[in-house]
């Protein structure tokens, strides 16, 4: 549908480490390029697979400003900004902005358990007063990291408070039955809705999203630009079983961050993408063996 | 027992802020002197009451700048430095321990759910390894908020990889079951466990605890004294019976922090202390009348 800023298949980017466990600016951005040419359509850096949390705030804004340094197109960039604060997430975004970013994937405050819908309409307006309507906000619905769910009537409520700022959601619940409720309730009034699970795609695209925002997507966005080029329709449903495959390959070997780091390292020849931060590890090798099978198996 | 850093009372200090949610430190300066005159042995700055997480990084050092040249006693203040990132919680450390605070208290990284024990145990090394030991490191066990639970076999291996340095935990799960457990094992080696909990204060004392690390202490600091000062023996029973009263009055209208704020405001006749940042908000007036009166039947 025309107007999705971000409509189509968005990786969720794997943030290189070096050895000190610093961010590889240069890594990084070429990177972003070969995914760019990969086929898709928008790259949400700094997000849950981007360990943007494992980040410290000065390296988070040293990533977008390396990414534009290097002449990465912000237009086309994602970037998670949410943090639990109103004032570092209004920093990010902020910065995101001033570099061309159209957009950011923002994260509801997630230290405090259970704060009240008005607490978190409170905090959402606070950070869009401050930041200026105009920089279109995507809420993060992760609640099984976050801790905090957004629900229907919170979304609504931000979308008729700030119509045209708020302006999307990616739903990583793996819970379809709120994914498409929010595509059906929202989606006719240009509202953007992305599924983190990649298994939901055809699906959504069916109930009117406008795409997925995935850590998959590293590794399989030809095959979902394939589902989204059918936008739901007939031709889609055998590109999303071959998605649904692989990303169940994917999965075989949790956790999902290492995993998709092996992957990565395994396609590139290059050994740095296994480099994660703490609390996240490298799997191990026989892991790795696993995990490679899986994968062989389902793209065979 | 001797050797205690923080043995007695400590006080989560509220964080006072200005009309523009900005933090007021002159204000903060002074409540932290009263604290100290009212009997608290030592203030844990920046921690969940102090909505340290609501804070920005930036803010947070800021703050600790800011009572050291208000001249308020680093060796008497234990803040709270933990964040997702080892980055930021290393920043926070070393300005901690730069300016002569004698520990820190560090939550987990609690973003990500369900980390290895492997990788918890990464991350502190991490952190420590970069800090230098020396600065003794509190463990802060939340899981109500952080998601993220210190298991007692994770504690026992932090404990012996840096003996010294993982110098004791705050336990603020409420489950006694966990608090005494940990006190049990590792009093006896000058390991030193608080309770967030004031109700377990005396039986905790019993158990070779070192004292409480609390909310209420904001209020309650003189009787909270009195059940320290009888080490866990007969005197401290009706002292904590008196503790427990009040505690549960606080309660009485939740959530937390806004209720401790309003009885602050009200003690003290100053109703800046009102002020929170989202996603807290303010008590309303009846939740304010019922929790006064609450309180009032507790202390009467």
């Amino acid at each position: 549908m025309s107007g999705h800023l971000y409509g189509g298949v968005n990786a969720a980017v794997l943030t290189p480490m070096r050895d000190d466990l610093g961010v590889d600016l240069d890594r990084l951005a070429a990177r972003c390029r070969a995914l760019l040419d990969e086929g898709c359509d928008g790259l949400a850096v700094l997000g849950t697979t981007g360990e943007a949390n494992s980040l410290g705030i000065d390296e988070r804004l040293a990533l977008l400003d390396g990414l534009a340094e290097r002449g990465v197109d912000a237009a086309r960039l994602l970037p998670g900004t949410g943090t639990p604060s109103i004032t570092d997430t209004v920093t990010l975004t902020r910065r995101a902005a001033a570099l061309g970013c159209r957009g950011v994937l923002m994260l509801p405050p997630f230290f405090y358990k259970g704060p009240s819908e008005d607490g978190l309409f409170a905090w959402f307006s606070e950070v869009i007063n401050r930041v200026g309507v105009g920089t279109a906000i995507y809420l993060y619905h992760f609640p099984q990291h976050s801790g905090v769910p957004f629900t229907p009537a919170l979304i609504a409520r931000l979308i008729r408070a700030f119509p045209g700022t708020v302006r999307g959601i990616k739903d990583s619940s793996g819970d379809y039955d709120f994914t498409g409720r929010i595509a059906r309730a929202h989606g006719p009034d240009g509202f953007e809705v992305y599924c983190g699970d990649d298994t939901a795609l055809h699906r959504l695209l069916g109930d009117g999203g406008a795409g997925c925002i995935t850590a998959a997507s590293n590794l399989t966005a030809p095959v979902a630009a394939a589902v989204y080029a059918a936008r739901g329709g007939p031709d889609g449903a055998a590109a999303q079983a071959r998605l649904t495959a692989l990303r169940r390959a994917i999965g075989a070997v949790p956790p999902l961050i290492p995993a998709v780091r092996a992957l990565v390292a395994r396609r590139t020849g290059d050994p740095a993408w296994r480099t994660t931060r703490p609390p996240f590890l490298p799997l191990a090798p026989a892991e790795e063996a696993a995990l490679y099978a899986a994968w062989d198996a389902a793209s065979g």
